[in-house]
């Protein structure tokens, strides 16, 4: 076959990929928004059958073999790097064998339902064999790699290219050194949550705001959509596709708020990827961190900034008529509150990366064989105690709160620290290029927009993460930046 | 193969299908409802392939052969009528040559812009050629099965089986002699539509009557879903989710009331069509007149009467304040108001038949070559003019009004009457059965829907419509119940 077939078939596979990925993720959209309870069973059964489908032409041979041979032949830069990211993805799991990957597919399909089960009632002993299953399998499954880095290595590669061990011990070291001080500093303080924080405020009023946010960010209904679901999601479909789901909270308003803006940041992010690759692999083959890191910049680096909500925090007054009583001053404070609590996602943004950092630490500890299942409950709740002052007093708001280990996703959490701290690295480079606070002042978010587009977000997944901060930062990931950004933020709150 | 083997295998096709088939009812769902518009290209592209996708699974000579093999071969009787359904259906296309086939069906694609084009200019002459050419493919198309019958014969027993030329011919005949005479007598007292008709009505008091009444017809969230669209229709996804849209016109609130009820009639059809089908075909081989009829049966037999409105119409007025200077009695001779109008969607019960009529002459004669697409538009007009009493200005709101031609749909239309005739004769059988008016003003909608899914809805499409009429009402289809039940309506009009 020539070099030209082979890209012709090549192409043909991502456009069929594309379809039954397209069919998958509306039903997923409409699972999580309004498709009515009790046609679940009849819509899981269908779709399951779709995935097995999607499933048999992803992993055909010839298609194997296809990528084979095109990551021997030599096409555009966007194309070879396309290939050989499918090569890395497929190098995975070719090697291993049928029995043990289905074995492995149906524990990590049983453990769901057993942690639902020992989260509900805050039980780990329930969850314990289990888990310790997952870590064995996630073992088994790995060692047919032909990759010879530890296990935890390749998995931490898995979700976000570049970083492994060393890269993420250093992160987390400064971290604890320079962030876990402020912490308790903080807390020494006791300072109270404003009460107008959880008043009450009508869901109509609530949704107001989430209108005037998305038309701040230029997140148009042509392009977009937002809907309503038990957790906020962003769900990319194509380029002039991307929506996001919000829920209102009666007693935390803003809650919805910075949902709102967090899920558009995911949302800009795949909606202003170079329109060509539409229906791409290289598409959506961003790593975990990028994401996130976008989220986080428009929600933290600039959603919670004074200079974000000094233009028009009067009609926001307007339209939550409780505000106003509460002066832009204090509504940044009130949205900038520190407080160490045990839950990750309801976590402020100082005291969020110890949570992931508590992750982290266990995680690697129980690859390098140095950390067992076994009480695991409690050292969970010693290192929560020792990095933010609070301790859980039951696993359902301690090891347990979390799905992701069920899932096997050991490797994931991580990324979420490390998108905050990309985060602020990209600040750093955007304030090169104009003044921020000014441009938010002007309501001219097209302008960052246009920036982050031509930086970052066109390029899909072309470039690794620290391909692209050097290219955009001039330097590879430097998390110096995020520590910077925190201690800076909390300063009026030390001094005070 | 053995019997049993080609009934696993027909299992396991039915399954497939059912799976392409949710998918592409999802997409469309999705598409009429909340997607974004800027992201049709790219969803129209891969809906289009996920089509040909099912087009290649349901056309595979396999199947061909497999229907064929198990129509000689004695099942459970719902299967065997199943293979009938199914053969009868592949007989239909089996013999056409494939480039006859793909010329017909670019011709109807195109054939849609040219209509849509035609329709806002008002332009019958840029529609007249392509409309000769849709009737002269059609006929092509049709002359490869092998039927003796006439083609109109075969078009209109495609939409509606056991319903030829002589059925309708005698169905239209009543309603020519009979109803028309009523239309121009009602129409010589000039009787005005209520000013409160007109009304501007909130968005959000609209749509709370649409709650209320959903309550009323036990049309639950668990299993339904009620959306926004352009125009309203209902979507059939599986037994436990059938899902209904609306849409609210600010100075026309009873259209979104009757729409309401309209498709929570088709809704509650299919919900309450046996579970055991769920995937199977014989779940939706019900005919369009059937389907119609629980509709219609719904919005007008029971929606447009007294005793469906009186226990809970104080509660409406509380919803809608405007109707507090509106009498029970001003209100239902209000939605049950006689005006004849030029357009069939929006005509009133007793007009719409006529509408109907027109469209079933000019398609008999377009077919048995008594007619010709040449001054269509004249012929239109006339004949509208004869029955209703009021004469089109233009072709946009005369023969190019519905999209049913573009799509070379002949035969469809008479349907739609049949739905309505339908209905009166179930509703004869109702009353038999139960005091219809007593049940409405208990509020008890279950024991009707129970009644409607054990006479009707738990057989899906496994009977015809005549042996379906024949089991409820103990007769075949009888036009008189609908003449007698339109005439009894406005008795009170020409009387007064």
């Amino acid at each position: 076959m020539t070099k030209e077939q082979y890209l012709l078939e090549h192409q043909a596979y991502q456009e069929k990929v594309a379809a039954y990925s397209l069919a998958l993720t509306t039903l997923s959209w409409d699972a999580y928004t309004i498709a009515p309870k009790k046609g679940a069973p009849y819509r899981n059964k269908m779709a399951a059958f779709l995935s097995g489908e999607l499933f048999s032409i992803t992993t055909d041979p010839s298609v194997i073999e296809r990528i084979e041979a095109m990551s021997h032949l030599d096409y555009d830069e966007i194309t070879n790097r396309e290939i050989a990211q499918m090569k890395k993805e497929i190098d995975k799991t070719r090697y291993i064998p049928k029995d043990v990957y289905v074995a492995y597919n149906n524990l990590v399909r049983d453990a769901n339902d057993v942690w639902e089960e020992a989260k509900s009632t805050s039980n780990y002993e329930l969850f314990k064999p289990i888990l310790k299953k997952l870590i064995e399998q996630t073992k088994l499954v790995m060692s047919y790699r032909k990759d010879s880095r530890s296990i935890y290595e390749q998995l931490l590669d898995d979700y976000e290219t570049n970083m492994g061990i060393k890269e993420y011990d250093a992160f987390f070291s400064k971290l604890r050194s320079d962030i876990v001080p402020l912490i308790h500093q903080i807390k020494a303080k006791n300072i109270e949550r404003p009460k107008w924080m959880s008043a009450k405020v009508p869901l109509d009023q609530q949704a107001k705001v989430v209108e005037r946010l998305a038309q701040f960010l230029d997140y148009s209904k042509d392009s977009g959509q937002i809907s309503l679901s038990v957790h906020p999601f962003s769900q990319d479909f194509s380029a002039h596709d991307n929506r996001v789901t919000v829920r209102y909270l009666e007693d935390n308003f803003t809650s919805s708020i910075f949902a709102l803006i967090h899920e558009v940041g995911h949302a800009t992010y795949n909606g202003q990827v170079n329109e060509a690759y539409d229906g791409r692999y290289i598409r959506k083959s961003m790593t975990f961190g990028l994401h996130e890191s976008q989220s986080r910049f428009l929600e933290n680096m600039l959603g919670r900034s004074k200079a974000f909500w000094e233009s028009f925090y009067t009609e926001i007054q307007d339209l939550v008529p409780l505000l106003k009583t509460v002066s832009l001053d204090e509504f940044i404070s009130g949205i900038n509150h520190v407080q160490a609590s045990l839950i990750r996602i309801e976590a402020d943004e100082l005291t969020y990366p110890l949570h992931v950092m508590v992750r982290y630490e266990i995680e690697k500890g129980l690859f390098d064989g140095s950390l067992g299942v076994e009480n695991l409950d409690q050292v969970w709740a010693d290192k929560i105690e020792e990095y933010l002052g609070v301790r859980p007093q039951n696993a359902s708001v301690g090891v347990l709160q979390d799905v992701h280990w069920s899932g096997a996703m050991f490797g994931y959490f991580p990324t979420y620290a490390l998108g905050s701290a990309y985060s602020a690295q990209w600040m750093s480079a955007l304030r090169k290029d104009m003044d921020v606070e000014e441009t938010l002042r002007n309501q001219d978010f097209k302008k960052i927009k246009a920036w982050l587009k031509d930086k970052i977000h066109t390029h899909g997944g072309v470039y690794e993460p620290q391909e692209l901060l050097l290219r955009v930062t001039q330097e590879t990931f430097n998390p110096q930046y995020y520590v910077d950004y925190l201690k800076d933020k909390v300063k009026h709150i030390i001094e005070s």
